[in-house]
């Protein structure tokens, strides 16, 4: 299932070590004015080599659109596109063929489909997510022209952890330093964290937080294509994402019901609107016209840069060395991710939703 | 939406106080034995009125099967079915019909349709998860005769938490008691504090575990359709639910990578497996043979057996007192939802690998 | 596959000899106005025993709604519904439990499932086509606000044909006959063919021509959801029918294109409108804005009232004759169920454009 | 919508005066050994300029595959493939983009999406099909390897029609002649046909019949997937495509039932099959291990090399003159393109039916 979303669906495709990785944009609505270098800016937030805390591997990944959009604007067909890959060393793996890297998707690639693209993870490659930030930046755009705004920072690195919410920091804030952490003394911090785990060829994991703000009223289904329940699948699909909460989460199964109610209250004009927010901006699985935040949960990914004992396909023991390029943290790079699969989650919700009254 | 599901999928129905909720199940094989007393068991297992800790509605939940099924066997077509409405207090709810509960889909409802089926939450209502039930209860039977196992219990309530991890439980022990906690002394504790804030009109949150045994390697999807996040979908889509991790989760995220590989072994017939299961018996987003393990937060709900300031429709304030019954705490009736959206989640994820081999 | 749809969904259930039949109606907008007694008006249209030139079973066909409407008005939610079945005769079919009737679905049931519901011809009884034109009764009613019109009617029985084209007549007069036929003296000519036929025990075939009128110019999808190609897949899922076509269809592949062109003007308010319709009012596949046509064929049906020879499962030859009530002509009931169908797939083209446009 | 297919499913892009035209084929089971030099074959017989009765653009529509096919093998992953535009002379439309052309998809497209891609019809282009013939080619070498043989000819242009049926041709005849019809001295006369009209700068349409052989008893569903529903949305998405029938198709319907008997019978192994095939091949909907024969019509296209009058986007009157190259009748070419549209509805009804049993 390489498709995601019901309206404005991405169906991706592309390896690692092939010619290239792309996608089609289905769905899309006509009259979508694009700003294209806009979407490369949002592939260079993503795009390996940006700083000295993530891989060093060094990929252009220009973006070329071939179909869909005319003079600027989207016509309404599909959008296919396709960044091509340039920088690929499948020497590098050559030896991983018949090895079994643990905690990575080589043993279940081969027992679901017989064989494997062994060549720097294949299709399991954290490459694979420029087609979502591509679709995602997207989104973005016709979303900010409905006045909805996302944003999305690394608020947790191993045991270091933003102490302040959401609502003290704005979308800029992030961007000023390359652990992607609004606070800039805390960001430090993670920075320094992450130098030490990479000079013991370690990695480490942390949580992002994404926040939402201008959605209408409205959006979500109420059983099972709840709001809330289509993040959730949305985040769990990025590479190393282990966890998902929205709200109060995990911290509000420990409190009551009383302590944690969103009283409503109208303003001057009548419009409605609550107090406090628990809910996340969502209730039933629709959205309530408040802030909608929920935080991601990613693991310590397992490339490590040192000997790790290991199987071959035949069962019989060895010792594997990665010597690629990695990451040893995921978060800086799972921002902008993050923030496009939201952006894709909330204007597919918005799009399914203009169809709920004649 | 009201389908759940890829091959075998659920299409619900039905509000509280309509006269009956209920479902068609789709893309069911032919030659399933199917034993109806057992789904009447797990509808058993969700009713109202089960013990002193849960609502003291009272209602029989007795399932009506309508196609599909022939001298106790599937036979590939479409299964309809429904359980009928027999306690109805419409009257309960009419002063609701123009007030918005707080912390309640009452007012997303109604920006999302123009109106809304005030009567017991509508289609909103806890009634809904009966279709999920008969669905869940089938594709257990399913999975069963391939071996597959699935059980949940409550970890937690409010701040009183079992302290073993899942190993330590067979699946008949959350069944000893009506909290549903396999830790008989734990039980007791969460018991007596469900006991005390519903004498206090109040309500409290909690976690519910799941486990899944004797998956086979191979299922789940590379990219969009992962595993996990299928489950996490699946489970966020539960009335409730605010958080979803697998495998170490939100936990594993203060570690290092170096202390969280799942190490392979063979053994003597050169069968592969890991040694420690960090991963929860996913690997990118396939399972992987082991044990699937995964927690699902649920919220205090927003019923509270108090008065409640609010707003009705046109802005203005007044006060709410919820008449109806309810529960203080959902986790003793999540377990088996939960469960049953494992079974749904699981027994597709195991229909649509049938194709990713010619 | 039990659903039919997109946006406007209907799964359906229901064998001709269980306990009944019905459906599950998803993706209805809310605030739409519901005339039940209309939605029974249709199903009695479709009814057995309605005349003599029928099968003279008679039943009731009562619909039971379950969810989803309030005060008559729909509330965006599903729409659960059910038909009691109320004139089983098992016994007429016990004997065929065994026996592959020939041109029927009895064999092909069996290779496919392993087994098969031999009681009335199971699911594929014409029971089925109940939910259909519930379903479509309901999507004709929100057309019908919207400014849609459709009609069908017999425009040939055996070699009897309606020599006037579809603008001739208007929906009220194929109304008022029983073989559905908008022309009186084709009509009496048409039943009395069915009569001998029927004296005979044989069977006749027919076509069904069918029309739309004030489509919006814009419903339909440029490649694969062309909204000929949508009807084309609908009707084509009807009991018994063996082709459609559209517009000039057949007919036009023997002339020239310089003799077929659908000349613009426009009125002298702008408006733009075509001089002829030999594309059907649709182009590109998507409206046009001027009347949709279309013809669905349909075969003499195999259930003869006289002995057949045939094979049992183990390849033995044997010699069948059927005793239950038979249709000696499909076209006098399908006029209903090619209208059903048709206001669904028009309705759901209706609600997908909607996101067309930001 | 530009997905085609459930499990095996095609998401194409692209328009005719982009940089090329594409899509991603997902659901690709992993194992199938592709020979893409056949895939190219199976292009070139569809590309334009291959004859002098076809248009005279010469493109050579390479295609190149992106990712899913290691080492000539599938890998389960979705398999992305582009053919870029090469022979793109957009200044011919540079006129159109304010005029209407009759009977094109011109008005529709600006009703439907406000804007249309005027260079060369856009989306709405006989370019897009390239995406089906390599996503069709690709679906033939795996029914290959599963015995299945699909071969479709030109068998009627105008009113010249072959007068054998299909049992008299194998795949081959087709072949020899440029307006691929099996019969040698009727192609003489089709090809004669086609040369007088496009002298006359006018077109004509015509049939073409198709044939499946090999399929095994159990493809198709019972309700709303016949497999000859999806047979005809599958045609009836060809552009141009104004008919469809199947088996005895709309000549059945003047006969009697008797008289259309498909008689069972078992031969010495207790096999059983049909003595005659009136039904072609499917029966409820369901395969039934006969031959599988339809008939798709093909309008006369509307793009004429004489002047024409039409309405400018303003209402007022206008003449135009196609000045592009065009072909005179699509029969040729549409021969490829419906035995693409047939392999993969075929092979997806045959990856759908691998989860009708358990």
């Amino acid at each position: 299932m390489n498709t995601f979303g019901e309206i404005y669906r991405l169906t991706s495709f592309g390896e690692s070590h092939g010619p290239g990785v792309g996608g089609v944009i289905d769905g899309v609505p006509a009259g979508i004015r694009i700003d294209t270098a806009e979407i490369q800016r949002e592939l260079d937030r993503r795009r390996p080599g940006q700083s000295h805390i993530v891989t060093a591997r060094n990929e252009a990944d220009r973006v070329r659109f071939l179909s869909g959009i005319m003079d600027g604007v989207t016509t309404g067909t599909s959008i296919g596109f396709i960044v091509e890959n340039t920088n690929q060393h499948s020497s590098d793996y050559k030896e991983m063929a018949d090895t079994y890297r643990p905690s990575h998707a080589d043993y279940t690639y081969s027992m679901k489909y017989g064989l494997r693209d062994y060549r720097g993870g294949g299709r399991s490659s954290a490459r694979e997510t420029i087609s979502r930030v591509v679709a995602g930046a997207l989104a973005r755009q016709a979303l900010a022209s409905l006045g909805v705004e996302i944003f999305a920072y690394t608020s947790r690195v191993g045991d270091i952890e933003v102490n302040a919410d959401y609502t003290c920091f704005t979308p800029d804030m992030a961007e000023r330093n390359v652990v992607r952490c609004p606070d800039p003394e805390t960001a430090d911090r993670m920075i320094r964290l992450i130098e030490d785990v990479k000079k013991d060829g370690d990695t480490i994991g942390g949580v992002v937080t994404c926040v939402v703000k201008g959605v209408p009223a409205g959006l979500g289904d109420p059983v099972f294509g709840k709001l809330h329940a289509r993040l959730a699948g949305a985040m769990m699909g990025i590479n190393a994402a282990k966890g998902f909460d929205y709200g109060m989460g995990f911290a509000g199964v420990g409190r009551r019901g009383s302590d944690m109610i969103d009283a409503f209250a109208s303003d001057g004009s009548g419009r409605i609107h609550t107090l406090a927010n628990h809910s996340g901006g969502i209730q039933g699985g629709i959205s309530n016209g408040e802030d909608i935040y929920f935080r991601v949960a990613f693991k310590p990914v397992a490339t490590l840069l040192r000997e790790v004992p290991t199987v071959k396909s035949d069962g019989s023991a060895t010792v594997l060395k990665a010597r690629g390029r990695h990451d040893p943290c995921v978060l800086p790079r799972a921002v902008p991710i993050v923030e496009a699969m939201t952006a894709m989650t909330i204007f597919d919700a918005y799009l399914i939703n203009r169809t709920s009254r004649l």
